[in-house]
């Protein structure tokens, strides 16, 4: 990075430069040890230019978490096609890319740091959760959902986000495990429901009546089987 | 609260009275939403008294947390005897008395208000969570457990968290329902990830061995062959 391209970059450009560069860096370390001295030595300006964009590293932060945030929020679409276990599937396998890239930043955000103090932090991962939510129920096909089904989304959303947390401490589990093993804890969740409730009884069976045996639920099915013989 | 009983109060008797008064308050509406001139009034004595004790409203709620994080740390004490489903589901209920009586401040604190800001906050919350986590391994009797013992039970306890804040919001649930519902959701947990590793196969096969049929997993089963069928 020259001066020269330094004075070719408008006010935005040189914005969005300096949020990729940040991201790029909370993404590698804790953004708590990530210096401003750091990131403006990484986009080849000085401090006081950094400054000149954003007040804070707080502003700054937040600004490289808005964009992976939408990011991530991309990673939850996928086409509405074909059977939902694989659908998931491929999901889990495009957030776990997401918590594998930016590892250290997301363990700090989900975690409360560094930026504990920012409700606008709080606001953008609550609306990361309300697109997987809101995705969720377009696979589903169901958009006026009954407070159970809400109930089970909602939890088990929160249970990928602690379960890859709990990945990113230590990687003791190999992943691909995890991606399968999230997509069978959401049939055993929508199961557990059922069992309770006749109306998540009926959703269930609408949705599972497409399922091909050799899909993720099929292969849930197979090795419950196997496990209780 | 006369002016006698105040002049009789020692310093540390003060302040737990004061953490008392605030953690009533804090457990009826949002801590945001309650002033230090409430606090003060609702024990009786001026403002600047309570800025004597507490150096602000964080310190002050820091103590309250403090105090609901013990009391709720407690709850998770069950005597280590007969099934454990029945066990869990005890648990359970305590967890639900808690939150039910905490509402207002639990649901603020684990969606990351007033104190969002306060890594000591945080810690309250983790050391929670580390107990409820201790607590389910000496029930299980593991006391040193493979990886994915620790994140069945890890994720689930996130899971039985986010199950208590989505209930509070509009208790469109009975609770009596999610509190079987969450013991229930531990056992198929534990089943999908048995049937993903052959330790946790034998490992689950040990914990349920001696549960009776009519227990809370004796139930589930119940519920999934009827389900099923």
């Amino acid at each position: 990075m020259t001066t020269g391209v330094r004075r070719r970059m408008g006010v935005e450009e040189r914005r969005q430069q300096l949020i990729g560069v940040a991201l790029e860096l909370f993404s590698q370390r804790s953004p708590d040890e990530v210096s401003i001295d750091e990131i403006a030595s990484a986009a080849g300006i000085s401090r006081p230019l950094v400054y000149h964009y954003f007040p804070g590293k707080l502003s700054l932060y937040e600004a490289a978490l808005k964009r992976a945030s939408e990011e991530l929020s991309t990673r939850f679409v996928e086409p509405q096609e074909g059977p939902l276990g694989a659908r998931l599937l491929r999901v889990m396998h495009r957030f776990f890319d997401f918590v594998d890239e930016h590892g250290p930043g997301f363990s700090a955000l989900m975690r409360g740091g560094p930026s504990v103090g920012s409700s606008r932090t709080n606001a953008l991962v609550d609306s990361v959760r309300q697109s997987a939510y809101v995705q969720m129920l377009a696979h589903l096909g169901i958009p006026d959902p009954p407070a159970r089904l809400e109930l089970v989304i909602r939890s088990w959303i929160s249970l990928v986000e602690s379960t890859a947390l709990i990945w990113l401490d230590g990687r003791r589990i190999p992943r691909r495990e995890l991606e399968v093993k999230l997509v069978h804890d959401f049939a055993a969740l929508s199961a557990v429901s059922a069992a309770h409730d006749d109306e998540m009884a009926k959703l269930l069976r609408r949705v599972l009546k497409n399922e091909p045996g050799e899909g993720p639920f099929g292969d849930l099915v197979a090795r419950l089987i196997s496990l209780a013989s």
